[in-house]
This record gives C-alpha cells, structure tokens and sequence, in this order.
C-alpha cells in the first residue's frame, strides 16, 4: 500500500469507511473508480438519494453517532415505502474543517451499528473538503422482484388509510432540540428529541406491503403532505380522524400542555413512518403482516372521491390545516 | 395535480428536472419515493458517487450550463474506467439563497444536453437549501457484463501504459480560472479553460477496453497519483517518459512559457482520461477500440517490477515529483 497521511482522503477511507464496506465484494474495498452490484434474478434495484445539511436538516453540535444513521435511515424509510428490501448505500461527505477529535470514528460507529440492524453495506461515495458546513449525501439501493415496487398512485375511493408508529414525534422533538417545547416530563423531552434525531425506518412491514397495500409513502414531509402526495398521485382525496391518529406518550403529553401543538403533529416532518392505504378486501391481510413486521399499524381514514385532504377534528368538525407539511424552500 | 407554488422544492422538480427523467419508466416521472432500475439478464449495475462544492471544486461564478455537466461527466469518467456503459444518475443539490434568475434552467438545460450525448437519465435525486454555498452530489449507475469490471489492480510487470486524450488541460484551465496564467494566446488560455470546466469522459473507450486492458484508471486526481493508486493496487512500480505524455497545443504552449509549469500537467487534476495498461500482445488490439472509439490513445510508459511510478524527463534522468496529486484535505 502506498503511504497515506492520516487527514488525506485516502487516509479516510481506510481508516473509516473501507470497514464498512467488507460485506460487499463488488464494493472492491472501496478501493477502485465505482463499485460493481449484481441484482437477483428477476429483480430490479430501487434507488433513492437524499441530502442533508447542518443547519438546514439537523443541528452542528448533534451527536455524530446518529446523523449518519438519520440518513441512512431516511433513505432506508424510502425503499420501505416501495416495498423494497435494503441492500446496500453509497455516501457522500462534505466535511469542514473543524470536526472534533473522534467525530469521523464515532459517525463510522453509528453507521455499522445500522448496517448490522438492517442488513446494507457501504459500496462507495466520495469525501470532500466542505467550504462552510458539514453536508451529507446518499443514495440507497434496495431489491424487489421486478415490477412489484409499490407506488403513490395506486389508492382508490374506500381504501383504508393507515399509519405505522406514532406520528409527530419528530416535529415535537425538532421543538425540544431548539428549546420551544416545556410542561413536559424530561424523559418525555428526552424520548421526543430521540425520535427526531433517529428515526425507525420501517423496512420490515415494508417488503411485507407488496400484494396488500394498493399505495404507500413515508412520511417525510409531514402526515397531511404526504397524504396529499398520495391523493395527487392517486387522483382521490382523503379523510382522516384526528382521534385516530395514533401519538407516542411524550407526544399526548405534550398535545394536552400546549395549545395548538397538534397542528405540528398533523403537519411536521421527518417522521419517517410508512402511510399505507389498502381496499376494505386486505385490511385483515395487512395487519397480519404488520403483526409478522412487529410494527404497530393504525387505520386513520380513508380514501374518497375527489380531491384533497380532510382531517376530522376531535369536536367532529373539519380541522383547518394552514401549512402542508415541511418545506425547505 | 395538487398546487406547487413557485420555488418550492416540488415545483423546482416538476419544473427543471422531471423533464431530465422521462426516458426511463422507473424514475416514476420523480413523483415517488424511488427509482426503480431493471438490469439486463447477465449484467450487474456498476455504481460511482462524487460530491463536488463551490469553492472547493468550482467557482460559484462558473456557469452553471457546465457545472451539473461537470460532476455528471465526472462520474461518466469512473464508469468509462470500469469499462460500464452509462445508464441513469440521481442528483443531489444543496441550493443558496441567492442563485441568479434562470440559473436552475441553465443548469438543466446542460444536463439535458449531456443526456443527449451520453446516453443517460436522471432518475432521482433531492433538492435542498444549501445553508451557504452550492454543494452539487451525483450518484452514476452503468451496466457491464457480470464480473467483466475493470479494475485498477491487473497491472503487471512489462504492461504498456497508455493515456486517453492529453494530460494536464484541466490543471492549467484551473490556473487561467485563477488568472495565474500568462503569455499564451487569449485562444489558448479559453482552450484551457474550457477543459478545467467540461472535461470529455471516454465512455466510448471505457466499454472497449474490457478483454484487452489488465487494469484502468481515470485520472481524477492527477497523472503520477492515478497511475500510483495503479501501482499499488497492482502491487507493481510504473515508469513514465515525459516526452511521451500527449498535451494539446495549449497546454505546450502553456509549459514553453512558464518554467515548472510541467509539473502542474503531471501532477494536476480534473483531467477525466483514462489511464490504461495492457500486456504487448494486446497493443494492438488497443489502439484498433481507441479508434473504434475516436480516442486519441497514447502509450506513455511501461508497468515495472517494484513499487512506485518514475517519471523520466527529457534529459533521460529520473524527474523528482514532490506532489503526488490533488489532496482535498
């Protein structure tokens, strides 16, 4: 081997990234110009990419254990609303100048913990010299038998609508990491600000959707957002029950504390729970699998005719949502 | 379809990028959460990502009908070195605040021509705000016959050395961008330029090279460090002649005019040739794919027992290269 300073490229990639990628020959060890992938017979590749910048997506100071993980997970969150299983990602690091002793080990430690959990390998990226802030990109790749991958367009009038987890928690949690959330527990703070800072990706249920779900989409941008991804997607509208919606203990609290919190609930992002609608036919079916994913699953509505989506408030009266979900622009 | 207001992220993809995708089915138009690709029977998919940042890699004032080609045709330059044929790309996009009106339909607009050129499609990618300055990611997918790949490692000991095109444009373009090169002709100097700004990926050449090269390379990171990670992956030293090394009649005018300039062209980056080795027997056969493919192919040296690459200058002694190359750190 030729000698690498410590602080190079090359340097990095040995050192931290070059581990990660041993389960994947055709990733060469991250050592050649690309990575090579053999997808099963009969198979296709889902891909999807995300980027995400501190100050923008998450905080400087947050701990690098858990923003490769986030994401990582985000992307994982993606595939599993196709219905595809994980295989492998390849990452892109712009890193500043000024990262702690240790962030690059540590942000590689979070990493392999998620690669054991859920079963993918890094097979390449690029690392580069950030001008200003810490920037991640990646791009993930999932397998699903060819021509089965699940889409947003496929939801009809009558289908059940349905969530995995809890929703909001992310949203509350984004609160608590700028200090605007208080009349809550520290543990449900605490619980909250995890959730925001490591989201579950629901890769088990997804794979299990293909055959049951006539539609599915993580929620990313927010519950009413992607919902109404849907409904574009689909050409339908939507009614949900704000009763229905099912809230974590941390999320309840702080929904009973604070006015008007729920709208985040309804409308914040980075959940990354999977939104599914299924016909009346394969309700039964699809709470068998989402009991064979361990995942709980929650109906909260259901497709209509028309247009748009209508969230039924407690008092029985439609709710009037201002803001869709998140936007970055 | 549901109601995009101008500049949101969703209407900057219907906009500028949709458009990029619809070529291949699986983009899903990019309306859903992935991409799905289906690979040909016997085929693996050959992945490469690179990440590139103002002010590191380009200027935030370059144009930006060359700036996503750039990162694009990058990524092409990795996959020629596999010897893959280009496929799809996904592409992440960290946006300022303060982009100039049209810059989005400039930057589109060359990409559209690039996929024209090259054969390939925007399949999927993320659009965020970037918190400071434009940080452009890209992720490459080609297609080889299974186990065919190129590697760097397949150098051995009386192996012909050969480069693609003429070394060293990019790294005097850079200067010119710099405005820390003078005495060659205004025609010269955009000539350089233009070089540093649309480097010319030989996905022609790639494909051929498979059955004839023993190992590839694109030179990214400067001739001697792309032909050192040869070396050391192969396990085997390189001896170069200077003399040898194609350079366009810019780049000599360039070099006749300013001393020491040379070992900007040996040691610069950005170039996007391929680095070739092959054994005598397929010389011939070589340089036939070259002109198959319109490539410019010189041979510029032979793969040697040891460790190392060795650059003779004119004079016939050992030149003493203290740089190996472009380090981002």
């Amino acid at each position: 081997m030729p000698d690498h300073p410590p602080g190079t490229e090359f340097d990095l990639i040995l050192r931290y990234f070059a581990p990660l990628s041993t389960a994947e020959a055709g990733a060469y060890a991250l050592l050649d110009d690309a990575a090579s992938l053999a997808v099963s017979p009969g198979h296709e590749l889902v891909i999807t990419k995300d980027m995400m910048a501190a100050g923008v997506h998450f905080f400087s100071h947050d701990p690098p254990q858990t923003l490769g993980r986030k994401i990582l997970r985000a992307n994982l969150s993606d595939l599993a609303a196709m219905g595809a299983t994980p295989r492998a990602y390849a990452m892109g690091l712009a890193l500043p100048g000024d990262l702690a002793p240790g962030w690059l080990e540590d942000f590689a430690a979070g990493l392999a913990e998620d690669q054991a959990q859920f079963g993918v390998t890094l097979i390449g990226g690029d690392t580069i010299r950030a001008p200003d802030t810490l920037t991640l990109s990646l791009t993930a790749f999932g397998e699903i038998l060819a021509g089965s991958a699940l889409r947003r367009s496929g939801a009809r009038p009558g289908d059940g609508i349905y969530v995995s987890g809890t929703i909001g928690d992310a949203a509350l949690g984004l609160l608590v990491a700028k200090e605007q959330l208080d009349g809550i527990a520290t543990a449900d703070k605490e619980a909250l600000l995890a959730r925001y800072r490591l989201p579950e990706p629901r890769t088990e249920l997804g794979s299990r959707l293909i055959g049951v779900a006539s539609a599915a989409i993580d929620i990313s941008d927010g519950l009413v957002a992607d919902l109404g991804h849907v409904c574009a997607a689909s050409e339908v509208g939507a009614r949900i029950e704000a009763n229905s919606i099912p809230l974590s203990g941390a999320a309840e609290a702080a929904c009973r504390t604070t006015t008007n919190l729920f709208t985040n609930v309804l409308t914040g992002g980075d959940d990354y729970e999977l939104l599914v609608c299924a016909p009346p036919s394969g309700d039964e079916r699809l709470l068998q699998m989402a009991s064979a994913a361990q995942t709980q699953l929650r109906r909260i509505g259901t497709i209509m005719e028309g247009a748009g989506v209508r969230v039924i408030g407690p008092d029985g009266d439609e709710m009037n949502i201002k803001r869709g979900g998140y936007t970055h622009f």
